[in-house]
């Protein structure tokens, strides 16, 4: 029996030292493929999870859907506001309208709080309008409104939209400045007149209500106001190593950008930009006394930068706690590595496996998904494939 | 006894196991940093390793130096030729002149062979000259000219001057085409003509003759021609897995390039670019029944690409057979992920710790370093840095 023993104990040794072939896979670069989890989703724009394997998913030109990622199912959530247009109903040129982000509360489990961004129609025009609602039954109920970025125009781009909570559990909005040309600015551009509700960032509570710490923009600003002079802001998201907002925005030409959100900073558009101005006679007043905040990061390509994202998973070990950037326009994903504020490197994958991407998303397991832009829209798994020695 | 030896059993099967903190290191990235091995080096552009810690470097303004790396010892190697002229003995706007490539033969150890490419001067102006000699008690000895890149001209850009043996032990060369500006083009473009040496790749033989089967360009061209329509090409290398030999190139406006070598290709320069002319009025002629062969990669911003490698070592799995490019412009690094012979991503090192590089080069070790050009030019050994937890 002794000498069973032994050689069980050999065994089970020989087992454990086995799962040192991840140590061998350190020498092994670990590389992204992507695999469609969901496809016919109507230009997807965010992601909620409400578990590893359920989210709320926004389409642009669609509805707000319930997933279920392994069984494929789909349910469209009843009860969207009756306000909503898109830019299939209501067909303009370069018409941007439709269902944006999608949130659900932190304490989502207890309450049921979900958050919507989207474009809400009067008889003469549109905005973005950001509301919450209770899910329940696969319906909304209890709708509340929290912002309504009047006022409402037949300008049909830029509405912004991107939200996300913060550390502080306050509520984060980007709201765009809805221009395509810099000549239509008014006097006082849109993005720096304060009293202007479009292109800016808001803070808020969660019910709407403004938090007493904000930052003071003076008497005349609108409500919420946290940061100004922007243009096109669509993904923001928390850092969690630190807590710090990072924004994307994009640029006319060339001119996208990331940004780090700090209370009461002026980003600048109009007046300063990393790419050119669309209008070449305009000209923007000068602002006297005001320091414009630099963005992180701008390219010389035009990329338009969406729903980004830090990574904190394990399946890539060398992401770790990178800012992945997905775009519209060039189609691959970006990956920052970042120490403190300061970008040390950037990758650009998917080089030759491009789509529009509008949103990327991590799941509460750690797993990496992204969303396309595309009629036949999908939600896409970013997973790890290990090299072997014979690749 | 038997106890005794189950439990020794037991230690080194545990101890064994603990070697899997490496696994535990999977999960925390891998950052490269810089350290300085070796300074005080004038404009270094290339060097050739003879053993794991000696080392021959070029530099560009300087000597061809013997250096070891752990007692930083440095030796001018005497016997260079007496033609070199570099743009500090001979100054002139945009000079670009100087001793480039060093290279040692791949039986370095029983032969003693070194390829040196440079500037070699006559009474009325220069031209790239690669050369040969036996490297014996610190000096060059037995001189043998193999390419002599004619006419000597007044015009002191783009030398080329890059090399690198191939698996098939032969020796490819790259030639510049000199002009700084397309008006400046003869009626036949200079690249683009068979029958001058200027704005080509070479394959030769180590002792200078031609190999019988090279490409065929016709009874007038240039001997040793390989490919052609090159404008300022430095770096050149082989990738290990396949063979395959990679260069880089220097466009005007904009359009630097990464090519994969083809024998017998035409890449097109000045009649196709992915970059701008400099002279805005310069129309080239057109040239019928000629295929331009693409090039695998381009930057839309200036980086000034030179000395590439394809990394091997294990420090850095996850750059395993990476392409890894320096920088003159930029002054970051750039690391490609090539599949076949596509590129699947591409990330920028670095960034925030610029400088301008001309070469990268892997030691015998599988260690990476890179040479920086500068007046206080720098031998910079590219470190891996494992995050903890705490980072």
């Amino acid at each position: 029996m002794k000498t069973y023993t032994l050689i069980s104990i050999l065994i089970l040794a020989t087992f454990g030292c086995k799962e040192r072939t991840i140590a061998d896979e350190k020498n092994y670069p670990t590389i992204p493929v992507k695999e469609v989890v969901l496809d016919s989703l109507n230009h997807p724009w965010s992601i909620a999870f409400i578990s590893n394997v359920e989210a709320l998913i926004s389409e642009k030109d669609g509805d707000l859907l319930r997933v279920n990622l392994e069984s494929k199912e789909k349910q469209i959530i009843k009860g969207f506001p009756t306000d909503l247009t898109d830019s299939i109903r209501a067909i303009h040129f370069g018409d941007n309208s439709g269902i944006f982000d999608v949130l659900v509360d932190p304490d989502f489990k207890n309450n049921q709080w979900v958050y919507v961004s989207y474009t809400a129609k009067k008889a003469f025009g549109t905005t973005t309008k950001v509301i919450r609602a209770q899910l329940k039954n696969d319906a909304l109920t209890n709708h509340q409104t929290l912002i309504e970025a009047a006022p409402f125009t037949r300008e049909y781009y830029h509405y912004g939209g991107g939200m996300t909570f913060g550390t502080d559990k306050k509520l984060y909005v980007t709201i765009g400045e809805r221009l395509f040309w810099e000549r239509d600015e008014p006097e006082i551009p849109i993005a720096q007149n304060v009293t202007d509700k479009r292109g800016k960032i808001y803070r808020i509570n969660p019910n709407g209500s403004i938090p007493k710490d904000n930052p003071d923009f003076g008497p005349d600003a609108v409500l919420g106001l946290y940061a100004m002079g922007i243009r096109a802001a669509q993904g923001i998201t928390v850092e969690p190593r630190t807590g710090k907002i990072w924004f994307s925005e994009h640029g006319t030409i060339q001119g996208d950008e990331i940004n780090i959100l700090e209370a009461g900073a002026n980003y600048g558009w109009p007046n300063v930009t990393s790419g050119k101005l669309r209008s070449k006679d305009y000209k923007p007043p000068t602002i006297e006394g005001v320091a414009f905040t630099p963005p992180a990061w701008f390219w010389s390509h035009t990329v338009a930068p969406t729903g980004l994202t830090f990574y904190t998973g394990n399946e890539f070990s060398e992401w770790k706690n990178n800012l992945i950037v997905p775009g519209l326009s060039r189609g691959s994903l970006w990956r920052f590595r970042i120490e403190n504020e300061t970008i040390e490197s950037a990758e650009e994958l998917f080089i030759h496996d491009r789509v529009r991407s509008r949103k990327v998303m991590q799941g509460p397991d750690g797993k990496l998904y992204m969303l396309t832009d595309e009629d036949d829209g999908k939600l896409i798994r970013i997973q790890p494939k290990i090299y072997s020695k014979t690749q």
